[in-house]
């Protein structure tokens, strides 16, 4: 067997002319439309018609349509089969190729109709003219296609294939659900494949149409086709001929050879772009492979910059991926700042922070700003005028540092720091959801069999003065009720209230416990956090239609809400509900609006107020900057640019503003700005089956702020609603908005991968360059990190916990001297000064001699699309 | 490009011999054993040495491993790569194929050692004296290999390559964990490969040794050596040796290849061999899939049947598994009985009756026999002897079904009967636990704020003879209570027993009730429930060794009980528990320990007894034959022979004995002989790398049985530790005993099928053969057949219910006039008349020019590993 080389049937002169053909010596303005998988060239919705029936009955019957990826006629089921990569053997490629080599090229063809270019085939192929005849009767004769009606008949004991009738009208076909997704512009390409036992030899034909021709019936929706491709021939074993088709099939739907063919001179392009074809082909050993098996669509399509040279992606920068991930974070830094003109449109997470139970909600800074404002309330100084000189130093400080620029530094918050933070503020959801709960249950106790708390009846004034007898009792302790003989008093079974309204006196421990209402908040807890977990999952199952999926899985929390709230209606039980108070003014009686600057302190508090002042400045600035990074990660392919500076000033006025109110300040959303961000994402729709669909961009506006703000506002007026919400059922919500967000987080799969044997754990990239051990270590200093955070903010050295928050910083700069920058590269990302000291060189794995890299599937690079690290929905 | 064409460099004479060589002439001896997908030669390990360094510091390193899948060094990371299907490029195995057929190939090579196989190559080689002494040091240079050790090592900076000591002893060699895998006899195969500068031009040698030689340190494990290929070469671009030696290594793990190759005579041999490789290889096209994307191994192995020439396979009675399934059921019928003798050591499912809360859980008997005998209970009618003389006739009437051969009707038990009575049994357990359980809830009402249940106090006689005034009030209803007035009595506040104790009476609705229990009930079912199902799926997760997550999986039940009773024991609430008997006597008082056999019955009653015994009959004579179908299937490679007559004749017996002493009868035990029998797979162990162990039998044997009744009946003297487990738990057992069941038959994946839109739906072979609205049809009405015997079984009619049963044999016999013969086989499988009726061809789809049905994957019609349809575990 000899190599398949183009050139060996090719004369020298012409090998030029192929060469000038390839893609990569195309202008750099079709890179990027090819950086998409796809080129300029309209679509090609490609189909085989196959010949079958032979000798009994021949009809062309439509078994397979491939547009990206194969789909097959399930003859017996009658439906498309899913989408799948379509799989070749060797021979049949062969045999296509010497069938091509042999037979008809006509390039260019000016037929206007199916008739025309059948009577032009046949005319070129060498046949008898009996034969001829025939054969074109044969080509002309409709073909049955099976079209796919939106919705499935059921239970009809045939259903529905509308080829069957022959005289389908077009207009029922343009109604196929197929011609919905096909764009505008696409063309078609019939491939006609078959054995005819009166044919001595095979026959052959490539036809390219000069324009776009629609053939009538001859394809499944009424696209102008582009392409027509014959195989006939007399019968070969093993479904020669089906095999022949589907690969010409296959071959033209490979954009690469798509491209060539398009642009083929001659015969000879034609085959230098099948060997070109055959070079890149992916070949899988027959014993260890079914060939039959069908293999899922990828979920993103190889890039097609591979298989241009080498030189060509340099010209163009498309160089490798990751380092574009390094350089991302440059061009995305505000250390070039645009005029603030440029920003009007951008996304801020300020604007996205709705915050419908916000007081509630769990958050950062809400934790631990508490901490530098301990001081006044234990020293019973005047709080809200402290309170107002903190807010007035913060908004200094933060002016200071729009004034300065300081958001370069961002520049030093590297993956390690951004995990470090989510992690700490999913924890802090999910701590508080479980304390709060736990806490329910030590206010509504669980009746032990043996607990005190079971009795209570309703004791009357006895007449003849017998109240003695019960004030004698009465100041001991309540809980006492039990051991001591209360005597004989007068009393009767009425409830708590009842008893109050006849005169009596409710007595004993149980009037004042409500049973059942611990393990009812439990349920209820329990019940939203699973409910709201299962239905976010929906999206991805198999079951409903996507909309109906995408509704659930969108709405997970609020009809978690609503079915706890359902089951709390139903039963009735006094569970502990949200309060809302229901008058719009200061909830501290006897204060009016503004906080008075000065209040009861000496004049000294307002420069001591500098220091909690400090620490509160550096924790806004990092959650502010953080979510700020977060939000304005490439990934997200956000077209206005990020406004850093703008929104800390937007940050300094709100806190002056609130201080001088006395409102709550500015509150943390990361997690809200990021599910509100997600909820605005823009996927292509209509893509071709089997392919995913893409992330196109985030719908960029003002308007869903806008609405989220007037809803919040408009919030204080739902109280009578609010009400019927119990607690249980938001702090379960709360756990459900920490563990999703605990779930998606880099960090928290290298924790997993601790309790994974080596040999079951997944392919990830990371652990294909870094040593198990060095990643375990990475993780585990990650985790040291995280508990000490922990521990200072829950002793009274939290007032410190803002530093050693900014301290993450630190340790991650020390990690390199633990870690070598290849390593660091993989398991986190470079800090700019490791950046310029590294030569290019030394980003590449440290072994001198392996190009092993080069190995690592393309896939494991591509832009991804977006992950939001804390993702509420 | 020409069709590589083994024949085409060969001379005629030799074809023959080529041929002659193929496995397809080998013996019918040897296709049992490929049919395990290995052939009988050895096991071959193969590893890729590739030289690097070049041209600064040369080294032989280990970058690549093959046993079944392709296992690659991951240079950074220090680790081999997960197994999986290994990927070629196309030229690499063409420019392979030149550089054999232009180099050395030596066979049956007779040399003993490394030193002397080095010396013979080069020699043959044409190279220069100087060249020759350079490649003989370099080739004896010793290799670097990566060796994982058991354990990573936790921390340490730098991993422990045992290779990078250059003396690593061949003892430490031996405790590599590779080693412990390959088993006695295996061969190793080295294919050195790399880029030497020096070189003019490509030296590649093909070596088959005559006696395998362990060749020193060349290969990872020290295990004789077959096979030496030898590839070096001028660099070439795109790490051409590299792949070519990742080539010859995939070849040499072909067991096609393999077989090919150990029995070559020639070159020519060699290269038709690697030309019947090519023609078998799979192809992707490289625009949809990424060549370097890692496609994990596959379940099971395509077998290389398909890959002998077709007349062969029917020689060999080697036809499709799908026909072999129709077959199954006949050839393990019991229509032509064996000698009782012969089956002494049968499974039988009366012996893994392990049924320690036997009493408690659901079955369909359980359920259904109650319904016969309702009779004469409603007529006060004495029971027991009633009862014996229904147990006498159930007797006589199996008795007369096993002297009839009656078994034999069993091959009316499709898939269809089965599978409805399965979701029977299961929708009982379901129906049962959640039905038990509300119930808990009335017995142990939930305290609503306004709800009577409130009051409770303890009332001490007056002396002044106030008692007239309680008196009084006495006789009117208890929930009264709150209503009236009670007036005044002397009371205290004394827990109900106290108040006894202390001569007072606990007066109140509150008294009696237990507060909290039924909320924490629902508590411990759903902990229970849930926890059961979440142990269940360790078994998949990727946590934990695979020894712990067995375990795990193995005893979901057990450690859900137990955390379940942990829980109740922890809050100490009074739960109800389960109440076992502490003496060993006849429950109900007074009577003896057999029944008489008449009582104060008349004696009509005797004959009427009858009826009820006729029905009870056709119940038992189901449950226990289609309980015993499952547990024979084919899949399940039950070496002994079944047992369904001396089955029934055992259930005869017992129900005779249990009817004589008032016993408990016969209690459906599908589910647990299930689970028994599940907890004795066979799995193969140490099987290579990527391999999935494959199901290799059952562990026949009578010892777990006998220990599980003897288990059984120890428990009776466990009372003191079975009155701690709570009852909830318990139903939250059978809850997950059901969902398990329910999911695991094909009929549920059908229902589900009716809830996905078709595009989303699984790749399942009968949805590519049949049409979506006939499964529709078929479920439906399998559906409807269930709700029927549901509403049956609910209603009085419950007293046919046996016969309904019955009549799903009917229902499945009429549904050949709703459905083909094709359709049947594809939803069910046939019945015995039916595929006698249908001609040979008729069994192929209805198209009647459609081979499609090749391109089947033939990995879906593998025997599979059983699937228990009825799992507990």
């Amino acid at each position: 067997m000899k190599l398949p080389d183009a050139h060996e049937n090719v004369p020298v002169e012409e090998m030029d002319s192929s060469l000038g053909l390839s893609p990569s010596f195309d202008g750099p303005s079709n890179i990027d439309s090819r950086e998409l998988g796809i080129s300029k060239d309209p679509l090609l919705f490609i189909q085989l018609n196959e010949l079958l029936g032979w000798p009994q009955a021949l009809e062309w019957r439509e078994t397979g349509r491939w547009m990206l990826f194969e789909e097959k006629l399930e003859v017996g089921a009658g439906r498309w089969s899913a989408p799948h990569v379509p799989t070749l053997t060797l021979p049949s490629l062969q045999k296509l190729r010497s069938l091509l080599a042999k037979g008809l090229v006509l390039l260019d063809c000016p037929a206007q109709s199916l008739l025309e270019l059948v009577e032009q085939v046949i005319q070129e192929e060498s046949l008898s003219p009996e034969l001829r005849g025939q054969l074109q009767a044969l080509l002309l004769q409709r073909p049955q296609h099976h079209i796919q009606t939106r919705g499935t008949c059921w239970g009809s004991a045939h259903p529905k294939k509308a080829s069957h009738d022959e005289n389908i009208p077009l207009k029922e076909q343009g109604q196929n659900s197929l011609r919905q997704k096909l764009p505008p512009g696409a063309e078609a390409a019939a491939v006609l494949a078959g054995e005819l036992g009166f044919l001595a030899q095979p026959v052959g034909a490539f036809v390219r149409l000069r324009d776009p021709v629609v053939l009538g019936p001859l394809t499944e929706v009424p696209i102008p086709s582009r392409f027509f491709c014959l195989l006939l021939g007399p019968p070969v074993p093993r479904r020669g001929y089906h095999e022949m088709g589907r690969a010409a099939a296959v071959l033209l739907s490979d954009p690469q050879f798509q491209w060539s063919v398009r642009r083929a001179r001659n015969l000879h392009d034609l085959l230098a772009a099948l060997d070109i074809f055959l070079e890149g082909v992916t070949v899988l050993p027959p014993g260890r492979w079914d060939s039959t098996a069908r293999i899922p669509p990828p979920k993103c399509l190889p890039s097609q910059h591979k298989r241009l040279p080498s030189q060509m992606q340099e010209v163009e920068g498309l160089s490798r991926p990751r380092r574009a991930r390094t350089e991302d974070r440059d061009s995305h830094e505000p250390h070039k700042p645009t005029p603030e003109l440029q920003r009007t449109g951008r996304v801020s997470q300020r604007c996205s922070t709705f915050t419908w139970p916000l007081s509630l909600m769990p958050s950062l800074s809400g934790v631990c700003w508490e901490m530098p404002l301990r001081v006044p309330r234990d020293y019973s100084l005047d709080y809200l005028p402290f309170r107002l000189w903190v807010g007035i130093w913060v908004a200094t400080f933060c002016l200071v540092l729009v004034a300065t620029e300081a958001s370069v530094l961002v520049r030093y918050f590297t993956r390690f720091t951004e995990e470090g933070f989510s992690a700490l503020i999913s924890l802090i959801f999910i701590y508080d959801a479980l304390g709060k709960m736990l806490n329910l249950t030590r206010a509504y106790p669980i009746l032990r069999p043996g607990s005190p708390a079971y009795g209570c009846f309703c004791q009357y004034p006895v007449p003849g003065g017998n109240e003695s007898q019960w004030t004698r009792t009465k100041p001991k302790d309540k809980n006492d009720l039990l051991s001591m003989d209360l005597g004989l008093v007068n009393a009767s079974l009425l409830s708590p209230p009842e008893c109050t309204r006849q005169g009596g006196y409710p007595r004993g421990p149980g009037c004042h416990t409500v049973p059942d209402i611990a393990f009812f908040s439990l349920l209820l807890f329990l019940t939203s956090f699973l409910f709201a977990m299962a239905l976010k999952h929906v999206r991805t199952s198999r079951f409903f239609p996507s909309v109906v999926r995408k509704v659930l899985s969108d709405f997970s929390s609020v009809l978690a809400i609503l079915l706890g709230c359902s089951l709390d209606a139903f039963l009735g039980l006094a569970t502990p509900k949200l309060l809302v108070p229901r008058d719009f003014k200061p909830t501290l009686p006897g204060r009016g609006w503004l906080v008075s600057p000065f209040g009861t302190n000496p004049w000294w508090l307002t420069v001591a107020a500098t220091l909690p002042a400090l620490l509160l400045s550096i924790l806004i600035f990092m959650d502010q900057q953080i979510t700020a990074v977060i939000l304005n990660r490439k990934e997200y392919r956000l077209r206005k640019g990020a406004g850093f500076h703008l929104d800390l000033f937007c940050v300094a006025v709100l806190m002056l503003l609130t201080s001088v109110l006395g409102l709550p300040w500015y509150v943390s959303a990361t997690v809200i700005s990021l599910a509100h961000m997600d909820s605005l994402r823009r996927e292509s729709r209509d893509c071709a089956p089997g392919e995913a669909p893409s992330f196109l961009g985030i719908r960029e506006q003002r308007l869903t702020g806008l609405v989220v703000f007037i809803l919040t506002g408009i919030s204080i007026f739902l109280a009578p609603v609010l009400k019927f919400i119990p607690m249980p059922v938001l702090y379960g919500i709360f756990l459900y908005m920490g563990v999703t967000a605990l779930s998606s987080i880099q960090f928290m799969k290298r924790v997993q991968l601790l309790l994974m044997p080596a040999k079951h754990q997944p392919d990830l990239l990371l652990l294909r360059h870094v040593p198990l051990s060095r990643v375990h270590l990475f993780t585990a200093i990650q985790l040291a990190c995280l508990g000490l955070l922990w521990i200072i903010k829950s002793t009274p050295a939290a007032i410190i916990f803002p530093l050693m928050l900014l301290g993450l910083v630190g340790v991650r700069k020390a990690l390199e001297w633990v870690f070598s920058p290849q390593e660091l590269l993989w398991l986190d990302e470079l800090m700019p000064e490791e950046e310029r000291n590294i030569p290019e060189k030394g980003l590449e794995p440290e072994h001198p001699f392996s190009g092993s890299d080069s190995e690592d599937s393309e896939l494991m690079y591509q832009p991804k699309v977006p992950e939001i690290n804390i993702s509420v929905n």
